[in-house]
C-alpha cells in the first residue's frame, strides 16, 4: 500500500500523551481517526518518539498507509480538515517507499524545552513553557551539562518504567541558551540523541534548574550520572516546556515536498 | 490616598474587554476585585487603553489608590496571588504621584499585532495570533500603509460605536515586518500613536492584510483614508493577534522598580 510520512505539530496538554489508548484521549488516536474517515477501517501510525502527557511536538514524525494513491498536499488538507478542532496539524506530507519507517528509519530525535524565567504568573504562555520564579545561573548549568555529554550509562536519568533495553545512550547535544522574549527570559534547552530513555530529558532538566538555582553545584551532575542510581537524580521537570521539535532521517522524506506552502492569492 | 501605577499583563480570550462590566468578565473586573481582597471597598481604577474583547496586553498601564501604603513590590505580589488563576498578572508596580493618571498623562500608545501566515492550523499559537492561509506581498503592505501615517481624518478606519470626539489623528508609526517564528512566518505590525480610535489598529490591519493578498491595490488604501467614509474601509481583523505593547509617559514610572526582578536564589 502506498506509504505517507506525515510531520505533525501539536499541542500536549489535552492528551496522555502520543500513544493511543482505549479510554483517554492520545494524539495518535486522534489521527488515526482523522484517516478512517478517509478509509473506514483500523489504522495504525507509527511514530518517531512516543511523547508523554502534555509534552509537545512542533514536528513529530509518523507514517501512514492508505489503499488510494493521494497527493500528499490534498492528504494533508484532508486531515486537518477531520482533525478539527483538536489542537493538532500535520504541516507536511510526503510519499514514501514501503520499507521507510518513521521510527525505526530515525537517526536522531531533537527536542526543545522552553524554561521561563520570571516573578509574575503569565498567561499568554500558561501550558507552554515551564515558568520559575527564581534566577538561573546559566554558566553553572553548563557547567553541569557537560557532563552529561557522550556516551553514557543513563539509569540516574531514567523513569522507573523505562522499557529500554539498555541505559546506555550517546547523547550529541545538551546546549543551553538564554533568549530574552516578549514575556521575559526563557532559559531554552536543545538536547539532541538517536534515541532516549523514559523522561530522560526532562531529568536532565529538572537536575540542570537545580544547578542554575545553586541548590546542585555543576560537579553534583557528574556525581549523580556516575551513581547510576534513579535516586541520584534531581526533580523532574513538567512536560509543558518540552517540545519534539525535529527528527533526523538519512534523507529528509519532506526536503521536495510544497504541502506547506500557502496557496496562490486568492479573496478570504 | 497613595497612588499606585500597576503594568498589566493579560489574555484577552475570556474577557469582554478590559472595561468592567455587570454581567460579563473584564480585565478591569478582575484587578477591582483582587484590590477589594486587600481593602474591602468598591475600587475603580483607570487605564491607558480600554483594550476590546479579545484583545490581549503585554504591558497594559492603569492606576489605583489604596489607605495603606504599600511597597510596589508587595502589592504586586499581594495581587497576583488574589488574581490566580485568571490569566491577569501585575508585571510591574510603582508608586506615583496624586496627579498621575494612567490615561491622562501617557504621551502614546503602542499596539503589536501578530499575523501568522501558514496553511495548517496553529495549535499552540491559538488565540494570541490572526492567522491567514493565503501569502502576503510585504512591500505592497508597506506601499498601503505609507498613506496613513501623519494627521488623518480616520472616519474610514473608525467603527461606527466609536466616541471619539474627533476623528483626526496622528497616527506616528506603522511599521510591517515579517518574522521566521518557530510557527512559521509572522506578519508583525508596530502601531503607534497618541491616541486611537475605536477598531482603528484592526481596521488598519484588516485593510492591509486585503493588499497583501493583492485583492487592494496600495493606492486603494490612499482613496479609502480619503473618503472618510466607514464602507470604504476594508475587513476589520479578528482581535485575538492585537496586543497593547507599551504606553509611553513623560517620565517612566517604572523606571526605578524593582518589582519584578526575580528573588534571590531559594530552593522551591
Amino acid at each position: 500500500m502506498p506509504r505517507y510520512a506525515l510531520k505533525i505539530e501539536y499541542h500536549g496538554q489535552p492528551y496522555s500523551g502520543w500513544q493511543r489508548q482505549n479510554d483517554r484521549p492520545s494524539i495518535q488516536g486522534e489521527i488515526e481517526a482523522a484517516l478512517a474517515k478517509l478509509e473506514p477501517r483500523a489504522h495504525t501510525i507509527s511514530a518517531a518518539g512516543r511523547t508523554d502527557a502534555g509534552v509537545h511536538a512542533l514536528a513529530q514524525v509518523a507514517h501512514c498507509e492508505l489503499e488510494k494513491v493521494w497527493n500528499p498536499f490534498r492528504l494533508s488538507e484532508a486531515l486537518n480538515f477531520h482533525l478539527k478542532p483538536a489542537p493538532v496539524s500535520i504541516i507536511d506530507c510526503a510519499a514514501v517507499d514501503d520499507d521507510w519507517h518513521a521510527r525505526f528509519t530515525a537517526l536522531e530525535r531533537q527536542y526543545f524545552f522552553r524554561l521561563l524565567v520570571r516573578r509574575a504568573p503569565c498567561g499568554h504562555q500558561a501550558g507552554l513553557v515551564w515558568q520559575v520564579q527564581n534566577p538561573l545561573d546559566i554558566d553553572a548549568m553548563r557547567e553541569g551539562a557537560a557532563h552529561l555529554i557522550g556516551r553514557h550509562d543513563f539509569t540516574t536519568f531514567r523513569s522507573s518504567i523505562c522499557q529500554a533495553k539498555s541505559p546506555v545512550k550517546n547523547l550529541d547535544v545538551l546546549d543551553i541558551e538564554q533568549v530574552q522574549t516578549r514575556w521575559g527570559t526563557e532559559v531554552q534547552f536543545h538536547v539532541h540523541a538517536r534515541s532516549f530513555l523514559h523522561n530522560q530529558v526532562r531529568s536532565f532538566v529538572g537536575t540542570l534548574e537545580r544547578v542554575g538555582a545553586g541548590t546542585w553545584s555543576p560537579d553534583r551532575v557528574k556525581e549523580a550520572l556516575e551513581a547510576r542510581a534513579r535516586d541520584a537524580c534531581g526533580p523532574v521537570s513538567p512536560p509543558r516546556g518540552l517540545y519534539l521539535e525535529h527528527v533526523v532521517y538519512p534523507t529528509d522524506p519532506f526536503a521536495d515536498s510544497k504541502a506547506t506552502e500557502p496557496t496562490p492569492n486568492e479573496a478570504v
